[in-house]
């Protein structure tokens, strides 16, 4: 174990090089974690001590100053040693910004100095396939009720960032929850194939209060700048994707290195001269790198427009564009994973299918997430653009 | 639970709808068996109580008198509910034929009554990679020492057939081996991430004393017919692997049919409408039957060797050509299986990813066992024949 | 040139004998009749002198007496060596076949034998895409107008086959027209990347009489059995896709045999010991031999609908069951063809691109014909009936 | 036609409309161009009058004064539009860089104003797999024979960069040839089914003089940065294979949208709303990005290497990453440019197969030149430097 980190990397190397740490140490028993599954609290504290949950808050508020890229990259080194870890980092950094997509600065002011020195950890709770939760004006503020699924980090979660409909009106709201509050339960309950330790189970409220100055924002009226959110979380899971297909080719090397046997009719000494083994390597890695390179020039991207000086100046079309770049990334991340993940066994050999290895936790990990929405769907907003020039409406998936 | 099966069915449609039978309460609970994995017994019974382990025992001789055609074929009707399972029975098929392979008539004569009126389930000791095991003359017998992994059934058989070298003479022998002796261990160490229940762990020998008549023969000298043992245990292999598929087919099914939602945009109301999903179906579905019918030829053709009245007559350009097809197969139901069972999740969505449901099962199943040996040589065997016309050499992988 | 074939082959061996000598004819200079293109006459030729017009007429027709097991076998044959010449007989078959789909038995006594003696090519005029041809009554027959393109066949046939609307009723006729009449234009356009010896162009009606008795019947109250001609069809297509990737197969491993060199850093001394070259072999191969075999299944199932002694037998059950193999068939074999033709290349290596080899032509003839309709409906169609137990409403298409 | 351009533009930029002008004027006949093949003389006269020729000399001696990246770019504009002189035209610009790779400054000091005020085109004659042209000493300079094929550009090179064996010491030399000398001789040999304005046949040299001041210099012992001028030619090939890949895409987006006709069973009205339809665009797309997204990174690095002020600075290692990171790129861009322009039929439909379309000239295209080095080898190269660390040794293949 590390022991607490006091100084703030200065620049994006030296946030990298915190990142490659902490995953280092998360990647030393991540089979044996994976197979245990439950809620992440010990792998939180890896990331908390290694400052990186307060790295996109800025400097003088007393977070890391650092800016999306480097919370992207960050996120995919992480998810390379534990792909659930990755996606509960990566959900937290965008969950931490609807105080930006949605909130005003003097929220800002008031949340992100106390995020920053209690080092808080963002669930959420939005899945917009389950119905709404409902928000009742009450006591001048809300109360809270209702359920919902696939609410990653919800379990581990300092804070909520919760989306809700106000029981009146219908409009959509987002609010901070502390998840203390008598009335938030939180189940134990996210066991699923893989990314088992993304704490992405579910989370109810009963009667919960929030005050009104815990209301971050509405959805209501979105401008092309607060629908960055979408765009944005997309190309968290793009991250955390490719981070799962290269954690899969750096672990499969390890074992082909140095326990993979020459195949009996290959004339050759070591599993690393095979011809076969060799092509597989260089195909695996192209299509990752192939698809890392598209992710990279989305990243570039969406940085200029989330750190704009003047968000009210992103036009509709700009959005339109950052939507369907990063919904291409996504679509070629999504493949790369599945098929580097399944097929690294090509080159590891029979012996490497030891369940105490959990080599097959790559490919768990991207099949559980990259069904988060069908990516033939995401392929037809491609093509749409394509053939027409079209852009995907706003939703919480486009 | 089926209570004793006490007639013996007709005909191949018989034992199919005898092995539906079975696999249908070995699918019951597969997700669950899968999870908790250990050591097969009470699957064994479900195929022995069903009259499966006996089957291609000669009716006089108190067996179920069927062929190869339909070992085969019930084979991977059992697969397709359990993978492992379909292993075991599979292996135990081609280990109970090393009294065919490798020994003579009045061998048979003695054994395959004793086998049918016990019903045995045959397990094996082979795996070349590992060192030999060792046959040492003593008291005008042997006595067997060593210790062999991949032993598929080994753990839960009733009988062993083994394969160990002449300590003198390095002559290659398979023998027969009773488990219950004392110096068999048969620890419980088949811990793998697929084909859980196939009992693959490993066995050792320390002085297990084996009597000159449990001496089934010699692979010193082998002739085509022999050599028939290979391709007759890889195309085994294919009948479970497609069994495999098709059970990941049948599971997305009923998945799909009975709980997956229309997607959002979908414009449907029932996900069996979805055009991409449809066609997605379609698709994998080609692949599984384009793969099957190659099998099913294979089988045919392996039926007409296996059965043959003149053994000695088989040519070794007829063995090769079998070789090949069956090599061939092995190709096809490599890439369908595990295309089909990682492509399922497509089309059941992102709920379907329940431990509980363990749907990841199937490509578990099918990634585990199809690195047997690699899929790559076996495309160089495949191909070599086609472009210079040689067949592979006889070795126990081809 | 072969002389004129006197003996009609007793069996299906002998017709496949009879086939691969055409098509070794066909094969000699099947690249200069690539880029040479237009009408087919000379090959026409070379199948009538073979007989393989006839096959499928009765014996004591004066025919052939071969079933379709046969045809699509011989059709598959021969486009292996011209996938044109290959689609050109297919659809003569299937054509020659709505005297049995559409007719009566005292039509069939009638045209077969004088197709038989006259040894006639059928061409075709169906394209359901193209507006309906009409037939309008005049002197107690009929006077046929329009135009179709995708007319296989009509070029260079002695009869063709036309599906035409009455002009008062609507109902879809079948008749049949002696292109020599005036008033039939078939014009020499067909000018295609690929099947560019098929005689696909279009033919134009012009007030073409067509008697009473050239009526063959009707499509309007079909029955299971008559609807087998889309089913029926359909596998022709896939008979010549297999045809076209094994001929690019073979093409290619005359070529790598006798023309590649070994890669500079391969370390071998001759191209078929290239590991890399085997194993791409290897693994084409796998995918046509599944394609067919499924192909031979759906070969000798409808081989038994098609000359069942009761046509009226056949329930809509089973015609659906038929239609849903071949689509599957279809879907394998459009993938087969496609990926082997353009795969041959890396086998062959970079010399092989010269123009005068041609060796793109099984690329370009794969790609044009399975255009003809969508694979991603046929998938749709697979899938559905795997979901739904629906199966394909009778069209041109299903 | 343009008339001659007489401002040289200003930067990146403007350089790309340039090139796009240039382009669109090639792409309006490319179908006739392909058909027709033969020496592009025309051709490259639209390239000169555009300033693409000069583009990478410096300003200060009368070249277009851009860097690689714009070289690279500009090669991919023109691919798109024509992908034979795509390559012409890349393999000018690293023909002309010889002065760089092997030449002196004083060298570069005479050659680079004339061959900017002349607007030289550069073709090459290095084939590695022809025996060698050889040098022999003579009046002070040497005397060049031999035979080279896939001499890209020689047949319309106004200057030729020729790699010679010092006839006495074997010493691989480069030397600039005239190919108006009497002795030079370019056949119009090429004719290959893809890149077929490409002038890729062969040329030979009988007793051709070369004046001292001509050699370039030698490739004996070269330097990491000397050697940069494989990797450099290797992602020449890249932009133009996805140059070829982006000009399918947006002629079958053409196409979809002004000819292809929605699928009868689809229930919508135009092909642009089919749900196939647009997937596979997306599908499409994708692939192309990513595969581009990488290339644009190779694009910056090897930008940086090629333009660095100190050359000898380059360390091997660094060498050897921009070789690896292009043969990445190079496999990504293979697969991407064959899948892309075969499947893009798919959604253009059977009446885009006419010849007169050509829509098959980008596959041939792509299958052409993706065969310069086996993608087998390519794969092995990355997959050894991933796997071992080992950079490939230098060859004018790696």
């Amino acid at each position: 174990m590390t022991t607490e980190t006091e100084t703030t990397p200065r620049d994006h190397e030296g946030w990298l090089a915190r990142a490659r740490a902490a995953a280092a140490e998360l990647a030393a028993d991540a089979a044996e974690r994976d197979r245990a599954g439950g809620a992440p609290f010990a792998e939180v504290e890896v990331l908390r001590r290694a400052g990186l949950l307060t790295l996109l808050i800025p400097a003088e508020r007393g977070g890391g100053g650092a800016t999306w890229r480097t919370a992207y990259q960050v996120t995919r080194e992480i998810a390379a040693a534990d792909g659930g870890i990755g996606q509960l980092l990566g959900y937290h950094y965008l969950l931490s910004w609807n105080l930006h997509f949605f909130g005003e600065e003097k929220l800002r002011e008031r949340v992100e100095p106390r995020a920053a020195g209690e080092r808080w950890l963002w669930g959420g709770a939005f899945n917009p396939r389950d119905p709404d939760l409902t928000l009742t004006p009450k006591d001048g503020g809300f109360e809270l009720n209702g359920t919902k699924t696939f609410a990653t980090g919800a379990r581990v979660g300092d804070r909520l960032a919760v989306g809700a409909a106000h029981a009146h009106t219908g409009e959509p709201l987002v609010v901070i929850v502390d998840p203390r509050h008598e009335g938030v339960h939180r189940p134990d309950d996210w066991d699923n194939i893989g990314q088992r330790l993304s704490a992405s189970g579910s989370v109810s409220f009963s009667a919960v209060p929030v005050p009104e100055e815990d209301v971050i924002g509405s959805l209501a009226d979105p401008s092309p700048w607060t629908t960055l959110v979408t765009p944005a979380i997309q190309l968290v899971f793009v991250q955390f994707y490719i981070g799962i297909a290269e954690g899969a080719l750096a672990a499969a090397r390890d074992y082909t290195r140095t326990t993979t046997r020459p195949w009996l009719f290959s004339g050759v000494d070591r599993a690393v001269d095979d011809p076969y083994v060799l092509a597989v390597y260089g195909d695996l890695l192209a299509r990752v790198r192939a698809a890392r390179a598209l992710a990279d020039q989305a990243v570039e991207e969406i940085e200029q427009a989330l750190h704009a000086p003047d968000r009210e100046a992103l036009t509709e079309r700009r959005r339109g564009e950052l939507a369907v770049l990063i919904a291409t990334a996504k679509v070629a991340a999504t493949e790369a994973s599945l098929s580097v993940s399944s097929r690294i066994f090509e080159v590891t050999g029979a012996r490497s299918t030891r369940a105490a290895l959990a080599l097959d936790r790559f490919w768990r990990n991207a099949r559980t997430h990259t069904l988060h929405d069908p990516v033939s769907y995401k392929k037809r907003e491609v093509g749409t653009h394509f053939l027409t020039g079209e852009f995907p409406e706003f939703s919480l998936y486009t």
